[in-house]
């Protein structure tokens, strides 16, 4: 997986901030360790008991202090600081953005990459900030004595509120980035300050074939080639930042059996989610989801095989949905692993028999996963509706959708959209009449006969006919017609007898009393999921970590080989591998070697370890993680996960689940001997410091 | 795989061969194509338009012949003659036996490899020889003639008698090594004439480390990097064997894409079995088999991690067992596939649906599948008694089992069996007792309560306890008590007090009694597999290749990469890759480079292709068999399947499953670089010819 940009694991958080002061002791853990609750660690509660238990190995509260101000926050990923001059190192895919807002017409560095031969070639990423988290309070007393109300509906209303306040409260006392972060499905507040750099600047980045070797096929799998690596360097006043905290770099890298440990954001797990949750995704949720994936991608197939034109056209998005649907089929796989969802049913059955056995806590709680189930079966129950009854499976239907929906939008929104409209387009014939012909025979088999959708769109007829009468009818393909629409307002709308916008017009009544039961249920769902949040501490304490949030958290874990068809992976790849593979496919796209990679072959020492798997838990958002050992240096760069990590996300387990990092040697290997970049290959190792 | 000598596809049969003459003409295949029962076609019906259909390929009878011509059986294995001098091209795993022999107490050619420099140096390979098959006759209308009693144990010895008279004929007449094979569990016979060649000579063989590269853990999957190859030559008159018929080396060798030819001798296939026989390996054998070996495992480790000394002795066993069972759950894997199984489910109701639609097929044949449906439950019932009574779990009672059997032997047969038990020990005490032990909780588990068995051994009292009385109590680890038992007649022995003697007089009644009765209804099974057999060819003609037979079958196939762990396994994979792994390794064992191959890194061509895959149907007894494309150029050299494969012993598939050969390429480099083998690389690709 690209940790921080597949559309399952898409992680750039709108990072709401505010200020404050003062700084929380960290407390040691004293309680124990759940496994399939995993291993991302909050850092006011590192679990050093545990840790020392299991690796002999307790910290010290400067060391966690270090580790966490050598790390920082990027949009959507990870990353740590390795030099006293400010070097940030993170994964060539969190900077895509960075890397191509500093190419220039001539130089295209996603394709050449880069390397700035001094400061003064260190190039500015545009909108690029990294967030520094200085310090954690516990604001969950605060948070619940606001909400005093009775009804839901309020009581959100003053929680949210009260989160507002302190966050505004927080960014003016401090001058820091404030955020308040909703743990265990709102079973603990907390606030975190963060300091922002927004000075931040690209200083080498590999080719992106040499960053994304195996490209999409390879994504999310192990063993790996990958040199996903990019270097920037943070400045402030407009020189590098001079600073005591960063990583420093092992001399040795990773080795298997070592012990360490991956500090970053990961994004979003759901594995406090209940049982009927969980069988909701595995049996309605993902199964449409990929079946929604797979008619896409016929269609796709069928038109990028028209003409090489079309392929070029159409790659991207194909690659694109068949890596969804290879996550989410991981994460199916994991949700249909008896062996994963027994392990889940008998943490439930404790956890529930805990609350049960105190007639308090069964009053206050006891309720809360009978009526997730309830809403999860009527949930499950429309599905199909929830599903079909919308402007999917057509680029014109979306269109005329969005048409039909214009009063219900307004300001910048609404203009945005009316722009986006008078952009639409070309469409294409074939494969709207293709896709959405497809959309009708999925929601004929999925929705009731006679149920209403069906009979105001096929009406009895088919879907070939249906589609074809609708994508040939339609002017919506015509800008000026779209403009009229547009434009025209309501009453042009309403007045329209365009075949699109007349079936658009049906649908939207539909779309919305089904949109809103669905909107009812999910706040049935989240009042009583965040119940089950407050009895975990009731049950367990703050022994479990929480699931992710996209903050700050510190993983462990072992450089370790594990079982792979049949035999074994090993616990790393070398370079000679990347050239193995890439002969393998006899050098087809995406197992192309970068030119230079190419040419200087014989300068590089083929035994250098280039990617390696521990045992980590990390999920999208960790991209960009420093992979450090005791000793606080630098052995690797997180940059993905192995299919078998995938069930990850509901039940940790780690007999065959990896983490995937680019290993240290390899970075100094590369800068030396393929980009000729001595000067940083120094820096990182403090040659001369 | 190694696939001819891992304990379930054990191939090395005993070559009933007689004599006859004439040649039958090869016969077009005009029906169509099932896949589930595979590509293991005979050499009198070569599926012509199929391979037309599929391949544009449409070989002439010389094709055919001359490809026949160009293989040889050799023991347990398949071979090709590959020069116009006789050199024989095989595994190095088949011919383990020859290196060994030709070894000298100086030079352990496993260990260092062999490589003759001139026809003097060719060692001769004592008990070795390759037979080349000649021609094949139809003779099922004799077999069937002769049967003409009613009773089935008549039958069985009126056929059996027709085969000796059929086979001897042949031998005497012409003076070749004939065989007559059963197809179709007994449909169809035919008499298969083989000249034998007994001078077969050692000329090269590589190191051990190099053919075996990856050792068990790498066994039978894929990617592997593997030069698991020897080269023979055949010698007649003492000089060696000129022929026009041998396959030359393609200038290429094998490229995705390619159409290939395996010519093999496929030892045993289970495609023709009933769903009834599949479930009871599904639930009754192979999850036995797998707890059996389990429970070995686990006292082995121990017994293994008592001292360096006990692992190297019990190293072996341990990986013998562990791939005896990555066997055994891959075909479990198969049978437990619910799309595997509805195919085979879908095929059977077809047949089933054939027979039954015509009234005398179904008064013949119709029965068959519920009278072995039928047995197959009964041997469900009794399955825990067959297995439990006997003398397995300890090496003492098995011994005290053979002592007791005595009397059941006699002859040479007799003589080998006293040996044998003179020769037993040193036994290891700590082991036998575990093993016993966890033996006798198996059978605890597994019989019903009140048991004869239990109530006999155990009376009661615990497995430990009882297993440390017997261990501690026999004398039978004293070689002169085993002597004078032996020696001393049935007098002795039912005289003898010896615990462990006692409990093997008490248990043989017993396992003789099971013994017959499964007996009587493995024969009703036989009869009615049979049945099954025939009826076949009234619902489908020969259109479906028989079960393997270990008889000459040619396979089609296509080099071809698979999806594998989320991402594609390439094709082929090169030198890089071997250099690869062992780095990836530590250049730990079994990932260990024979000293050459360091040595001679540089002077490689590292992009060499090593070894690769494709689609053709073989199973064990394949192994050593030639690839060879339309040409009938050698491109490849069988030597495993992926672990993918292994579930095609019921049914066919190829979508993930794939045969793994040594790349012709490899040979080439490693004879001409590492092994300074000019001479025979010259040969093979007929330089100066």
């Amino acid at each position: 997986m690209r940790l921080a940009n597949t559309p399952q694991i898409a992680l750039v958080f709108g990072l709401a901030v505010v200020l404050l002061g003062s700084t929380q002791p960290v407390q040691a853990q004293e309680t124990g360790f759940v496994k399939e609750f995993g291993t991302m660690w909050t850092f006011d509660a590192p679990p050093l008991d545990y840790w020392n238990a299991t690796y002999d190995f307790r910290p010290d509260q400067a060391w966690l202090d270090h580790v966490r101000l050598s790390t920082a926050r990027i949009p959507g990923c990870s990353s740590s600081f390795v030099s006293a001059d400010g070097l940030l190192l993170t994964n060539h895919h969190c900077a895509r953005r960075c890397i191509s807002a500093a190419s220039t017409p001539d130089s295209n560095y996603q394709e050449t990459g880069f390397v700035a031969r001094s400061f003064g070639e260190e190039k500015q990423c545009p909108g690029m900030y990294a967030d520094q988290l200085q310090s954690i309070e516990d604001i969950t007393d605060r948070i619940r004595n606001a909400v005093t109300a009775s009804d839901p509906a309020t009581q959100v209303q003053q929680r949210d509120s009260m989160m507002a306040q302190i966050r505004n409260e927080c960014n003016e006392s401090t001058g820091l980035n404030c955020q308040v972060v909703r743990f265990y499905q709102g079973g603990m507040y907390s606030l975190y300050r963060y300091k922002r750099f927004t000075d931040v600047r690209l200083v080498m980045a590999p080719e992106g074939q040499a960053a994304f070797f195996g490209g999409d096929p390879d994504n999310f799998t192990y063993p790996r080639y990958d040199l996903d690596m990019t270097l920037f360097r943070v400045y402030e006043n407009n020189a590098p930042r001079q600073t005591d905290h960063f990583f420093t770099w092992s001399d040795y890298g990773a080795a298997e059996g070592d012990v360490v440990f991956v500090i970053g954001n990961p994004g979003s797990t759901g594995r406090l989610l209940t049982m009927s949750q969980m069988e909701y995704l595995r049996d309605v949720q993902y199964p449409a989801q990929l079946a929604g994936y797979e008619r896409q991608l016929e269609v796709l197939r069928v038109v990028a095989a028209r003409s090489e034109e079309d392929r070029r056209a159409n790659e991207n998005r194909i690659f694109g949905l068949e890596n969804s649907h290879k996550a989410v089929s991981g994460y199916l796989t994991g949700l249909l692993d008896p062996t994963i969802m027994a392990k889940k049913k008998a943490f439930e059955a404790d956890f529930r028999g805990r609350i049960a056995a105190d007639p308090t806590l069964q009053a206050k709680y006891g309720a809360a996963w009978d009526a997730i189930a309830e809403v999860q079966q009527e949930l499950a129950q429309i599905a199909a509706q929830r599903s079909f009854y919308g402007f999917g499976g057509s680029q014109l239907l979306g269109t005329a959708g969005l048409v039909v929906r214009l009063p219900e939008f307004q300001g910048e929104r609404l203009d945005a959209i009316k722009s986006q409209l008078m952009r639409a387009g070309p469409f294409d014939v074939q494969a709207e009449q293709m896709t959405l012909t497809a959309q009708l025979h999925a929601a004929k088999a999925a929705l009731p006969e006679g149920d209403p959708f069906l009979n105001a769109v096929l009406n009895g007829r088919t879907p070939e006919v249906v589609a074809e009468e609708l994508i040939s009818g339609t002017h919506l393909g015509d800008t000026e017609m779209r403009g009229s629409l547009v434009e025209g307002g309501p009453g042009a709308v309403a007045a329209s007898d365009d075949p699109m916008i007349v079936l658009a017009r049906t649908i939207n009544p539909m779309r919305l009393e089904i949109g809103e039961r669905v909107a009812a249920l999910n706040a049935t769902v989240a009042a009583n999921t965040e119940l089950v949040g407050q009895a975990i501490f009731a049950a367990y304490g703050k022994s479990l970590p929480p699931d992710a949030t996209f903050t700050p958290r510190i993983s462990d874990g072992v450089v370790k080989r594990y079982p792979m068809n049949g035999t074994v992976a090993p616990y790393k790849t070398t370079m000679y591998g990347l050239y193995a593979r890439a002969e393998e496919f006899d050098h087809q796209d995406p197992w192309v070697l970068a030119p230079r990679w190419k040419e200087r072959r014989d300068q590089l020492d083929l035994s250098t370890p280039l990617n390696f798997v521990s045992s980590n838990d990390i999920i999208g958002g960790n991209s960009g993680s420093p992979v450090i050992n005791r000793e606080a240096e630098v052995v690797g760069l997180i940059f993905d996960g192995n299919i078998e990590m995938l069930p990850n996300r509901f039940v940790f387990t780690d007999e065959i689940s990896r983490s995937v990092s680019v290993h240290s040697a390899a970075i100094i290997e590369a800068l030396r001997k393929i980009y000729d970049a001595e000067r940083i290959a120094d820096e990182l190792q403090g040659v001369g410091r």
